[in-house]
């Protein structure tokens, strides 16, 4: 941590700066510049606010040296973490996953033949939203617990873990008791009563960046979770909020190769969310994998015109197979692959693509 | 609501759309433009999901014509929402309520000390964290319950009514013993089960805009509220996140003609968390009710250098004095006032306002 | 300067940063952390390229802690610029300074019945556009050489120095033969060009901050104009872009006060292209004068329903002398003043806020 | 365009708006709401000023339906532009063309040597500045005319077009006699006299989006340069500015489906600028392709460490070939191509592909 004092302050505050430095347990090195001195702190384990030192008499700004975050850190754990999920499915280091299902279950015909559809494409993980956090208080918000159910069920007959979402402290319980991922939504980010009960819930997560977060509030989200003894956390970019409203949001793919660089943890995207519409998603599920994204989350429906929340965004079922065939074929170009689960068609997919090569 | 068609869109899916408002029980009105045609929803009332028509075939987007909060709105409501608390205190209408106090109360003699000069000052509320939502793990984090305790004991002895935020659904009860206005925080913006417990607590609301949040969903936010049945909301914006990194975050002062525009609703401003520094405190505090701004709630400390969070935008309490009576004459000169209580003071702030001119 | 090695750098990797500094002539000081070294550049007179220095093995990134620009600093010249126009207004200091004016040059009864009614209404500059820039090639771009004939003509019947755009530099030449300040647009801040043409006119300049431009990056633009000669430049907050639409920018004045500390320049605030719409432009004008800004710049128009330009956010001629009168009340509030221009009306403005206080 | 009135606008205020329409010479539909009227205008040619109308008397709002730019649209020209260049290279369709070369050109040995790599690498179009608007003052601008001599010469040498920047109209003469395609940047997208001047030169145009540029007003821009007859206009996304600030800019990818469900115009994407640091460039420029762009635009260095700007986001030349062998997989796998440049590095591209398939 650096302590940049005004290039008017007398010795005495830069004087006082260190005393308070020191008097934290820390050691303080002063550096004489051309203009102004900065006052380096060293030995900063995490614990030192800034906002304090921020506010001592003569200080113009303080600069962060060392990231905040300290468990979820490349540098304290080089390895990328991999881990696996009950069907064997393996998050992170060269493998790609794809999860994919509707964003809300509506029904037990659409939910089993989502599933059905989406494992038959190629699709390892399935989710549904049983919970559903909407803006106006006029939308469809999900059908709980039996939708929950009906989730759980369709995943059992298909053979894939499924995710979810819990939207409250209280609501975990119930969530933990279907579903094989906590999936914490974009909203909830930094709801950290959430991320303390779903860290303490002995279930992985998917936690998706909010729509403001810099990628140092993710990281500090996820420590929050680490916190609680949950390190099988995977991130999720979904798109930020900016001045451009071409596509709901903004998808930040760059934020891929960061997180790669600061942390240990995977990352998916979900371009579902961050576009807002089906003709944008397959592009950007291409690039996202491209991108070197760890998996895709996708929302797919067999008739989006039926769907009762975000239809325009859902792929047709029928368009999965190709998409998920093409992203094989990109993630191989990188030196990543997909789970070997469609057989045939993952056979198919190769011949084509020696087609097209 | 306004479906715009593909200027490539054949009748069956002009036809098609047509249906299929119709069969949701609303009227429909085409209207063929010279490139393509536009069909007009009539009846909509706020239950309709654009999403669903989006995704039907030749849709190219849907226009929101009529805001989708009801209750909130001014169309619903053109007289301004006035109310008053415990202690007299009028919101909204034409009086700027003060509300000040620390960010977090720390000790007894801290809160005690910093209540008796806020309320000498001018101030007619008092404001202290218990909880804190922190984005790092390892940032203090609130004194809890005995926080709460200490900030209803301050309020009592110095006949402040208290505001003080709850973070989550299962802390709404904890937080409704202690405090006369409940705030949720601009992270919580869009926790709905902590606006729905919020809503039922019997306690004013203030509700803080999020970070990344647009007017309409600040205002469906507060629509969530109503619908639990509480009407005494008061919004606050509290500054946007953009590009701009000069202060913490981008003060959106125009949010407060807008909300009046839109909304009955009244709105204040904080703009201690909106900048992060005291040196941009006082001038956007007089920006704020220039602005219009129903009130204003600023972080004040004893002794800033000292405070345990966020000391670097805390005003010193002996700064406060001159910047109400300042804010008492802006106030003034646009038809508005504040609250007659600090009597000597605000005498002495006639003078001084006299002298000056 | 701060160089913030990677924590894995070895020895070899920091010696060689510090040979590059030292290669270059200035003073390399590195300070061992507790994960890393950072190394401090000691003696940066602003020519050195960080980008040049990001590039060396091992560095992780580069902390900028002077600032880039030196002849607007604070830090270069620690009091206020402040300069007077020939009419003898002062622009600077203590005085707020209104400009005024349709958004564009129309006819020559327009601009002088606008002249006159802002004269009366107490602004002391006359604003008006010949070349207007367009986001659309079909919308109306001004008269031309004719609109800045008719300004001038219209600034000398009514003793108001005139300020127009030049929006190229082969058209510095023009504006200069016509106009007291030259402007220079938004859209144009990074023209480079431009400045530097604007820079050798011999005329002040009006310098729009870009509607993505940092605060660094606007003061950086004016060191360009300074390093031609000219250090009359007074710059103009008019909104960012950011997600937020409900107003057409987002009108960022936390920027007044951080030009202020940050340069010794003036800075004014024009709410009508930052907002965009009339009905907000009174509240944030009232808004940037009590945040402290040095001015303001007024679009006005007779007629807006029938203006070519702009009308919807165009103030009535007949609602000037009320708000000038108010900012008169809040500028004083601060310790600020306006010119005493409008002598009657001056005189009651005065006596209407004895009557309110 | 859809004129929405207040919901309390009188009839006098609605006749008035359609006599205002009419007296324009478009046709007026009024559409009478559950809340309000809506007046759809029939009939827009692109000429109507919308600005005008929203000053009306009991206007709310106006609503674009159909874009205001007309050349450049996707519905005034249904299939692609396709054009080619002087050595065959073609720009649009299904080709993926790549362009390549140093930020700034900077000495006779740098360029030709950067020439020969990228040109045995498989680009085929070379880049290089030689006037660079710099943000800094301080920072090296580039060589000129003399850099632009030596970008030519390198060019020939090596068979590939060149693509330099033009910062102002008096100095596309000047680019024109050197390059084969002149590049606007995103400093001077909104620059209208350049964009005249460059739409009157003759050559291809590359459009850079500027960094707070929306998809409509890049369209907008390039419908400029069609008005003065240059139609080989191709678009660039190079990263917009958002609050994200884990790299340069974020690289806003979906507008590449954007422009292309908008636009018949083909758009590349520059991930070196964009990023702003080299690991982040390649995982980026694979994306970009994936993304369905119709090029990448690359900076390579011989030698960052010594580059004279932007040496941080420079890829080493010999990074290239396996950059642009995966690039060639990617484009293969969603059915483009590149064009088949590098003959025998195309031939072990495919092979090592087969390899990991």
């Amino acid at each position: 941590m650096l302590i940049v004092m005004k290039h008017t302050a007398p010795p005495e505050q830069i004087e006082h700066v260190i005393a308070e430095i020191q008097r934290r347990g820390y050691r303080a090195e002063p550096i004489a510049g051309r203009e102004r001195t900065a006052i380096a702190l060293i030995g900063d384990d995490g614990r030192v606010d800034a906002n304090v030192l921020a506010a001592l008499p003569g200080v113009v700004r303080i600069i962060h040296v060392s990231p905040p975050y300290r468990q979820v850190s490349r540098e304290t754990r080089p390895e990328d973490t991999v881990f696996d999920l009950p069907n064997g499915s393996l998050v992170g280091g060269r493998n790609v996953v794809i999860m994919a299902g509707p964003c809300a279950v509506e029904s037990e015909e659409q939910i089993f033949e989502t599933a059905k559809q989406v494992r038959n494409a190629g699709a390892t993980i399935l989710r549904g939203g049983a919970f559903k956090p909407r803006t106006s208080p006029y939308a469809f918000q999900g059908l709980g617990e039996k939708g929950l159910a009906l989730l759980a069920a369709a995943g059992r007959e298909y053979g894939m873990p499924v995710v979810t979402e819990a939207v409250d402290p209280a609501g975990v319980e119930l969530v933990v008791r279907y579903a094989d991922i906590i999936q914490i939504g974009a909203r909830n980010m930094q709801n950290y009563s959430l991320l303390r009960e779903a860290g303490r819930s002995g279930k992985p997560i998917v936690l998706k960046r909010g729509l403001s977060a810099t990628i140092k509030e993710l990281l500090l989200a996820a420590e929050y979770i680490f916190l609680e003894g949950e390190t099988r956390v995977i991130l999720c970019e979904r798109g930020i909020r900016t001045f451009a409203s071409h596509a709901r949001n903004t998808l930040d793919l760059t934020a891929v190769a960061t997180v790669h660089e600061l942390s240990h943890l995977p990352i998916i995207v979900d371009p579902s969310h961050a576009t807002g519409s089906r003709s944008k998603v397959i592009p950007m599920a291409r690039a996202a994998v491209a991108a070197g994204a760890d998996g895709v989350m996708l929302e797919v429906h067999p008739e989006p015109e039926r769907a009762l929340s975000d239809g325009a965004q859902s792929l047709r079922t029928e368009q999965l197979p190709q998409l998920i065939d093409e992203l094989r074929v990109i993630a191989r170009a990188i030196g990543r692959d997909l789970e070997p689960r469609r057989e045939s068609a993952s056979a198919s997919g190769v011949q084509s693509v020696a087609g097209t090569v």
